[in-house]
């Protein structure tokens, strides 16, 4: 699989697959859900938790690192996925929708460089 | 844009071109990014933040509450997506791998219907 | 020490002699100071990540499931007293005056057995 | 009220009678505390969330951030000492102990001006 041609669908399809595999389903309410985005969110922020800004260039190069983080992210998306799943949530709209709020929220020629 | 067709590159592209259009690119470094995601995953807990697990059921039929959650998860896959260009995370590939390692940790047989 | 005798600057003084000793005061900023709050607020989170809110009542009958949460709450206080000391921040005055505001904001009579 | 003079079980106090005044115990659950302090932890990330290390010396010169950021770290101690109450833990002696564990797994000499 590879983000080019993967849909959000397929992605879904792949965590619903797995909690249904073990009647995970009651845990998987929106309040557990929504911790367990926070918590594995923590658990991504933990790799950067003592970094100065000026220090975060070379962890490209850490391969352990990089390993752990890109599991630490798959972790917060497949609780996003089951979030949507559960809730109804078409990420792909809501996405699109909230970066049209935010467009105008955030106009470019003011915002340029800066975020307030 | 809907799940059924839309792939991770077409999300991943809004959020780049949304993020470039303001230069945005010096804030968006990993530390940021997950710290962001993490502000967000409060967000959208704070809409279950005291309610029950017997009380989540109605949830969905509040068109107020679930037009605010879409929007929170939408930021959350913004900056999940904006954290995963910047590391040269492909998301797919890292969900597909991380679901099957969690699948040899849970085995359905052990872990049906219960989590430990 | 316990809770009956001990001030807070008895505290603040415990975790500024921790952070002095390892000259760690660089790592101690306000923003790494926030995220590691959050960080540990997370590990406590995970305690009752599954639970039902209908399940939680044993939760002190586990005596190694209490023994990690007590550690855990020690963690977010040390960070929250390294912020404040880092910050100038007298953590008496400021929650007093935020429990008046509160109190403000959600009159007895009005919020009785109701957070809205 | 002062740090230098308030003892913990004094903030135990104001927060419980708070909390007691409105009938609000059944809502404190564990679960529901450690994801406020949770949620209260990222309102104060919130402050820090584009800044660059080299940014955050001149933030206690900003009143009205200052004033914000009190109240963000009162509302934290607020739900930990919320906590602490409701499980029956001495947050002093949590501290200290933890603080000794800690002081065995970095030791000055080799953990000087590092942290790992």
């Amino acid at each position: 699989m590879d983000d080019c041609c993967t849909t959000v669908d397929d992605l879904k399809r792949i965590v619903a697959a797995f909690v249904a595999e073990r009647d995970w389903q009651p845990f998987h309410d929106p309040k557990n859900l929504s911790a367990s985005i926070a918590i594995e969110a923590a658990e991504l922020m933990e790799h950067f938790q003592w970094l100065r800004s000026d220090e975060l260039g070379t962890i490209g190069d850490d391969a352990k690192a990089m390993a752990e983080i890109r599991e630490e992210v798959a972790d917060i998306l497949a609780y996003v996925l089951s979030f949507a799943e559960r809730m109804n949530i078409d990420l792909s709209s809501a996405l699109e929708e909230k970066m049209k709020k935010n467009a105008v929220k955030y106009p470019p020629d003011k915002f340029r460089g800066r975020f307030r």
